[in-house]
């Protein structure tokens, strides 16, 4: 059973973050809040969000699973205006959920979640850690592409560095630990990305947002940020391009 | 013979609405102002509208007929912004229509106006009214986009609601009668029509115009609506969708 | 040898002028500033522009060619913001000319410039002259799309005009010596050129600018107008389209 409210801006920043990585997810909801976890098909990336009670206006539940469709509650977010309040509420006997935004009443089926996975996402030390403005990620990511298919993440006890080489070309971002809210580097760390995946979760993560990087040497990549004023947690860890010798 | 000129927002708010139906127009000209009547190539929708000479900064006319490509109009508007006056001044020797927007001038062939049809626009008849803004007419459609190719119109004592239901999905937008203009329902009346039509009238409309409908049980819907400030009269109707059983 | 300095939006306006004919340019560079000219594939039009060292921020550079792919220069011009200086500063080692936008480095390989061509630009002695604003003329292009694929410069004693003249429409835009900075005419002149290449050249230039035309009858157009508050010069020939009798 579920019933809860929320604003529509912070709906629309979870299912962003999600569906960089699927189009179907399946919620664990408890009393105290909803997660889930998911990778993608190619088995690149996974995603875990924890979103706590405090992320919402109003919320009441009992233990179950849900699975939704992130296209079809787009759907319901382009029927709301930035400030407007959701209600979801739970249509058990008929196996939807139903969004009510003002006078507008949206049933929705829910999906069958025995299909949708449910990964282990595993726990890793990563041996630097960056604490960095998603802005600046952004503009290291416009200025790789049309450069290479991958970026190279680098981190020294001076500097955090998001490069891309090409054939003739490249292009890099230099961001001075000064420039940092946290750099903690013993020694050089690098690894290699697909730009694509860096690229859609780093431009799904809202302007202002302060990002913590875990990496290491040809290792995945540990993203962890906050959303909806520190009520929803997201960890993602994106795996490295290692390159034959 | 017909000399005229009107802002370019009006013209433009008229166009708007006739091309939801049709590309080529014919207008019946008299000293009084200009009107037109129109059904759609499947016959399930018309429109008639009347344009008095009060929409016009200036009119003068002698009884004619005058057949337009609607593209073409749309054309010339682009060359004019907001706030601009457009002259018309028909070339009669020539069959053409000029058009003057500040230093431009356009001069546009007429149209075989005898390949037109001049469709009888039936009076009908419709038991109940409903008057509300376009704007929540414009909400109900959109929440209805998507879910199915059909929306669903009902008018009861209480309220005038716009639904849609798909296979396994629904939406819907419910208007209680304290927020309409007027409500005039003696018994609940519905009909379902083409979403893609009504949607495309509904959007044509500019924002904050008032709209009268007429409903009722498996029956066209009559929509009435006035442009430049009330000089023009716009009457369409479009017809049902009527379940088999 | 190059290293510079200049404002993004001074970058954007030359290469946006460029690429209406070349994607690839020769720059000639001495330590006064950089010169280039082309003409395009087609050999229907051609460029010629000087970029004094007054337009630059910073300017160093001993005598040389580069060679410059323009849609890669775009690339760096979308990372900066309006208002940015880019620093640019030749590798010679390496062939490349390195990019520097904020915190962000771009290499960028040097085009081979023994296949770009170095057309000699006559000189045209024009019996007409018009001063005017571009926007005038933008307005005029407008005008005649979709009208017909060339364009009709005129000009009298009286005013410049630019006209259209499809199978069985017309536009025209006519402006009087009033509205003209300069008309200088003393015999009624008149030429047609292709829409596309006059629409191109024109949308590139910045709203604003002044841009002297040189016009005769059955003759190349040329425009002439300057960049960077007056720190570069732009020379343009148009070839125009003689009918056949």
């Amino acid at each position: 059973m579920l019933a809860a409210e929320l604003k529509s801006d912070t709906l629309k920043g979870l299912v962003n973050i999600m569906s960089t990585l699927i189009d179907e997810v399946k919620f664990t909801i408890t009393a105290d809040g909803m997660m889930m976890k998911a990778v993608d098909a190619a088995h690149v990336a996974m995603i875990e969000m924890k979103v706590g009670k405090g992320a919402f206006e109003s919320y009441s539940a009992q233990d179950c699973e849900m699975g939704l469709d992130l296209d079809k509650v787009k759907g319901v977010l382009k029927l709301a205006s930035s400030g407007d309040v959701i209600k979801m509420q739970q249509d058990e006997s008929a196996g939807r959920l139903v969004f009510k935004v003002g006078n507008i009443t949206r049933r929705m089926n829910l999906v069958d979640t025995s299909n949708l996975s449910d990964p282990k996402v595993p726990r890793m030390e990563l041996s630097s850690k960056i604490t960095v403005s998603v802005d600046e990620l952004q503009k290291g990511i416009r200025a790789a592409e049309s450069i290479s298919d991958h970026i190279t993440l680098r981190a020294t006890p001076e500097y955090f560095d998001l490069s891309c080489e090409g054939d003739t070309d490249s292009s890099s971002l230099r961001l001075e630990k000064s420039s940092l809210s946290a750099l903690e580097v013993e020694a050089e760390v690098c690894s290699m990305f697909p730009l694509d995946y860096f690229s859609n979760i780093i431009k799904a993560i809202p302007a202002g947002t302060t990002v913590n990087i875990g990496l290491d040497n040809d290792y995945p990549v540990k993203l962890f940020f906050t959303l909806a004023d520190g009520n929803a947690t997201v960890e993602y860890l994106l795996a490295p391009r290692i390159e034959n010798e």
